[in-house]
C-alpha cells in the first residue's frame, strides 16, 4: 500500500499515518516525490480500509500496487517522467544523444571529442574518470583529474557531463564535476552505492547488471527514488548469454517496450557496450530507436584502435557523424526528432 | 579447401580433382550451387598447392575458408543470395512479410486471415498443419488436412505458402502442398531432416534453435547447401536467457547484422516469437527491420483469444494492419520498401 | 484429471468412459501402463465429479494431476520407476554405468574397449553408429556397420547396448541390434522421433536438450509414456550457460535431487559431456553419484587423442579403470553399491 | 611478466628493477606475497630477457604468465595456498564448514543457532549484520548491533565469525569484529571495495558474482591478491541460467575442479544459494564434497519459516546436525575429514 500525503500535509498529519500504520503492524517507509511525501506500508499488518485510510487529515490518494516495484511503476506514476538537463528535457519525443570516449584519456583526445560529437548532434558528452576494470592491472581512469577536464570540456561546448562514479564515498566528489552521475552495470545492486546517489539529487544514469532481470533493474532504481531522486534513467546495455563468439553481449531490445510499459522512467539504449563491435553499432542504435529508447549513449574516439579501454566497440569521429544521420532519419520513422 | 569447378567441367575432370584429393589424404565432400560443382576438401591431409589446383582441368577457382561454415559465408559468395518465390524476390531490397496463424484451425479461420493478410500487404500465408508441441496432450496440428486448406488459401488468394515439417518421413508430402518448408527451432539440429530438406530442392526457412549460437545456425544451414539448396531462409526467433518473466525469449537482434556479415543469405525476423506478447511485437518487428532483416515472419489470428496455440502473442487482424503501415515508415527510413 | 482403469476393464467400459468425457466437452487421450488403461482428460470441458467417476464401470482410481506432465510425475507414481536391461535393474540402489567410446570407429577400437570396461566394471556398452555432429562435413557414423560391431561386442562381453537413433524411419533397424534406444540431446523435442520409440516397446535414455529446462524434459518423457513405453532413464549432460570458457557445459548438478523428487524415473549422469574436459570427468562424475544418480554414462576410448569425435572427453581404458575404483568408494557413501 | 624480489632485496635494488621495467616501456605494479616483493610488469613494453632481468641484483625469480589472472594463478603458485583461521586450517583435507542465519535478527536467534552449529560440527558461524536486498523495502539488517551480536557469539562458543561487508567505508568497522570479511555476489565485481578488503589484512570469503565467469572471479580475487592479501576464499554459490522454475540458481559443480587446476586458492561451496530449496540443499552439499570443496556454507535458522531473509533455503538445526553426519561420511569417501 502506497499513501500519498497532500502537498501541504503537516508533519503532524504524516506522523500520524505512520503511527497508524505501524499500530497495524505494518513496516512503513517514507519517501518525498515532487514535493509530496509518499508513504509505504509493506510488510504483514492487519488489513487495512484503504476508504478510511482516505479520509485521515492530509491524505491525498492511496494506491495498491501488487508489484515489487512501487515508485519506479506506471502504477504509481501513470506518465512518463521527464528532467530537464542542460537545455534538452529526457523522456521526451526528442532522443537525448550521450556520446564520448569509454576513457578520459587526456585533455586533447577529450576536447576533439566533444567538439566533434557536440557538432554531430550529440546533447551530453560521456567519459570515464573513474573506470571499473576487470583486471587490478589495467588502466583505472585518470581520477578527479578526469574529472576537471571533462567540466572544462562542458565549458568548451556546453554539453553537460555523464560520468561514472564507482563508490559511495566519491559521490560527493563526482557530484561537483558531473551532471550526471552514472551507476556501472556492475554496481547495479551496490546497494550503499544506490543510496549515496539516491540522496545527491543529481540525474542517474542506471545500467543494467549484465545478468539483471528487468524487475532486478527497476528494483534498483526504487532504492534511489525512494530517496526522492526520481531523475533516473534506465540503461539498457546489454546481457549475458551463451552466445558471445562473434559479440561482447546481447543486446536485449525486448527490454524496451518493456521498461517503457512497466515504468515511467526513461531508458537509454547503450549499442556500444550491447554488441561491443564498431561495424554493427549503427544497426544496434537503430533497432534501438526503433523499439522506442528515449536517448541513446555512444562511445567515440578521435582514435580508437589506440584507446586505452573499449577501443573495439568505439566508432571514430566521421562514423559517429553519419551514425547521426541514420539517427535522425530513424527518429522521424518513429515520430520523433533529434535535440 | 572449397574447389569450384566450371559450369562445363565434365564427370571425368571433377573425377579427377576428387581423386587428387583423396590421394593427399582428405575426405572430399561435393555439391551443386547454381549449376556448378563445388569440391569441399576436410579433414588432414598433407598440403596442396592452390596454384598448382587451379592449373587442373576443369577448375574454375579455388578457396581458403577457415571458418566451419563454407558454402554459407560470405567468403564462399560475396553477393547477397536471392531468389523468387511466386512473385517475391527474397532478399532484395524490399521486405518480405509472412504472415497468418500458428496453427491452421479451420477453414473460415484460415481464409479470413489469408484475405486479411494479403489485403494488409502481407507477402506469404503461414499456418501450421503439424504441430511440434511441448506436451504431447496438446493439439498437434490437422495434419494433411491442414496442408490442403493451406494450398486452398493459396488459390484464393495467390498468397505463396510457409509451413512447417517436422520428420524425414513428411518432406514429400508437405512440399506437395507448401511453397517453403519450415524447420522449427526444436528441430534447427535435427540433421535427418535437415538433410531431406536439403534434397528437396524447395526453399527453406530454418528458425533458430533457442539456443543455438549463431555458428550452430549456419552449420544447420550448412547442411542444407551441401546438398545444392541454397534456397535458404535463416530466422531469428529468440532465444533462451535468465529472464524470462515478462516475455517468452530474447529477440537477439545482434545476430541480424552478425548474420547479414557472414553469411550471403537472408535473414528473416520472427517478433511473434521473440517476445511472446501481443502488445510489445510491434516494437521488436521495427526493431528487426531497423537492424536490417530482409523480411518478417509475424502470427495473426481474427481471434486470438481463442486459438489453440499461441494466441498471447498473435496480432488481431487490425493489429496486423496497423502493423504493415508502421513496418512501410521504418522501411522507408532503411531505404527499403514492402512488396 | 487421470483415469486408471482395472486390469480387466472391458473395451465397452473403456469406451465409456472415453465418451463421457468428451461428452462435458473434454479432449481425452489413452495410454497403458503396467497393463492397465490411463485415460487422460484435457482441455477446458465441464466439471466431473471425480467420486460420480469412480462409480462407473471399470474405473479403478482417479487422479487430479496439476503439473502438465502427467504420467512422469510422482503425483502419478509414488515408487520408484525400476526395470530390468540383461542382468540389471535399472532404478535400483546398485548404479548402472554405461561406458564406451563416443562413435564406433572399428571392430577393434570396439572390442578393446568392450572388454576393458567390462573388467572395470562397466554395465552397459554404450557406441554411436548414427552421429549427430555440427558440420556436415564431420564423420557421420558407420550406420548400419555400426550396429553390428555394437551386437558382436554384446556377445563377445555379455553388456547391453546403448545407442542413439536420430530418426524415426530408423527407429525400427536400430531396435534390432540395441538394448536401449538413446535420444540425443540435440532431439529432446524431436517429436515425431519421441513417438516412434514410445512405441518401439524397447528401453530409452532420453538426454536433456542444451537448453531443455527440467519441466521441458519430463514433458518429453511424457510422449514417450503416453505411448505405453515406461522404461525411460532421463540423463542430465549439461546445460549451455554463459560460461564455456575452460568447460563445453555446465553440469545442472540441481536437476539431480529435482528430478527425482519430480518423478519416478531413474536419472542417469553423463559427466563427459557435462563438463567435456577428460581430467575434470572424475570430479563431476563422483558429484553426480553424490547428488543422487541412479547411473553414470562415460565415454571411454582406447586412445583419446586419435578418437574422430569427442576425444577431448574420452577417459582412457586405465582412466576408467581407476574412475570405477573412486565411484565404489563414492557409492558406499550414498548408501549404494555398483552392479 | 612476474618478478619476484629476494626476501632481503632492499628498496633501492627493487626501484631499480621497476624503473628498469618502465624504461622499457611496461606498467609496472608492485605488491606483496609471504615478505617477498612481487612486480608485475604489463602492457607493451619492449621484450626483456628474462636470464638478464634474473641477473639483477635482488632478483629472485622471474615468471611468465599468460593468463590474465597473475597471482591467483597455479602458474605463480604451485601448492594450495592454507591459512589458519582461529583453530582451523582453510585448504587442508579437513572440510571447513561455516553454518548460521541469513540474518542475524535477535540474541537467541543467534545464541540458540551458534551454540547448535557448533555442537553439530561447524568450524565458523555465519550471520549477515549488513544485507544486500534486492529491495529497498525489505530489512537491511541490524548493523553494528549485529556486529556485537556476532561477536557475542564468538566468545559464547569460540567459533570464529565471517560476515559480510558492503562498503568500502565500513571495511574498518567490520573488521573489528569479524575473522572473515564475506563480499557478497552482486558485489564481486564492486573494485573499490575489493580494494578496501585486499588492504585490511583480514581472510576474505569472495562470493561468485551470479553471472561472473570462473575467470571473472579469479580476476576479483587478483584485486585483493595485488594488495598483498592472499588470505582469500572463492565461494560457488550457484548461477543464473535460464531454468530457475524449481531453483533458485543452478549450482556450477563444474567449477570446483576447474578453480582446484587454475588457482592455488582454497574453494567453498555455498549449496544454499546454489538451489535454494531447503529439502535439495544435502544433495548439493554431498556433490559439491565429492567434486573437491574445501569447505562448506551453509544457512541454518532455528525456524526458517519465521526467518527474515532466506527461509526457503536456512535448514533447521536438526537438519544441520543429519547433514554433518552425511558429511562426514562423504569427507571420508574423497579421502579428507571435517575438524
Amino acid at each position: 500500500m502506497i499513501i500519498i500525503m497532500h502537498p501541504e500535509a503537516t508533519p503532524y498529519e504524516i506522523d500520524n499515518v505512520v503511527a497508524g500504520g505501524e499500530a497495524k503492524g505494518w513496516q512503513t517507509h517514507r519517501s518525498r516525490d515532487s514535493g509530496q511525501t509518499i508513504i509505504g506500508l509493506q510488510g504483514k499488518g492487519q488489513p487495512i480500509d484503504p476508504f478510511h485510510l482516505g479520509q485521515m487529515p492530509g491524505v491525498e490518494d492511496t494506491m495498491a500496487i501488487t508489484q515489487k516495484f512501487k515508485l519506479t511503476s506506471r502504477a504509481f506514476r501513470r506518465e512518463d517522467t521527464t528532467f530537464t538537463i542542460g537545455q534538452v528535457i529526457i523522456g521526451s519525443n526528442r532522443l537525448a544523444v550521450i556520446a564520448g570516449p569509454c576513457s578520459v584519456e587526456s585533455r586533447d583526445q577529450l576536447m576533439e571529442t566533444a567538439h566533434a560529437v557536440k557538432e554531430a548532434g550529440a546533447t551530453f558528452l560521456r567519459g570515464g574518470a573513474y573506470k571499473p576494470r576487470s583486471s587490478p592491472y589495467s588502466f583505472q581512469g585518470l581520477g578527479e583529474q578526469g574529472l576537471k577536464l571533462l567540466a572544462e570540456a562542458r565549458e568548451a561546448t556546453g554539453l553537460p557531463v555523464v560520468t561514472e562514479v564507482m563508490s559511495p564515498t566519491k559521490v560527493a566528489l563526482v557530484a561537483v564535476y558531473a551532471d550526471v552521475l552514472q551507476i556501472g552495470a556492475r554496481n547495479m545492486q551496490n546497494f550503499d552505492l544506490l543510496n549515496a546517489v539516491g540522496k545527491a539529487h543529481k540525474p542517474v544514469l542506471l545500467k543494467r547488471g549484465m545478468s539483471a532481470t528487468v524487475e532486478d533493474m527497476l528494483m534498483a532504481a526504487e532504492y534511489i527514488l525512494a530517496h526522492g531522486n526520481n531523475q533516473v534513467m534506465l540503461c539498457e546495455r546489454g546481457i549475458r548469454t551463451f552466445d558471445n563468439k562473434y559479440t561482447r553481449n546481447t543486446f536485449d531490445v525486448n527490454a524496451i517496450p518493456l521498461l517503457k510499459e512497466l515504468t515511467h522512467l526513461p531508458v537509454i539504449a547503450d549499442p556500444s557496450h550491447a554488441i561491443g563491435v564498431r561495424r554493427h553499432v549503427q544497426a544496434v542504435t537503430l533497432a534501438g530507436v526503433a523499439a522506442g529508447a528515449d536517448g541513446l549513449i555512444i562511445e567515440t574516439h578521435p582514435n580508437p584502435d589506440q584507446a586505452v579501454s573499449d577501443g573495439d566497440q568505439s566508432l571514430t569521429l566521421p562514423q559517429f557523424s553519419e551514425l547521426m544521420a541514420q539517427v535522425r532519419k530513424m527518429a522521424k520513422a518513429v515520430d520523433k526528432t533529434v535535440w
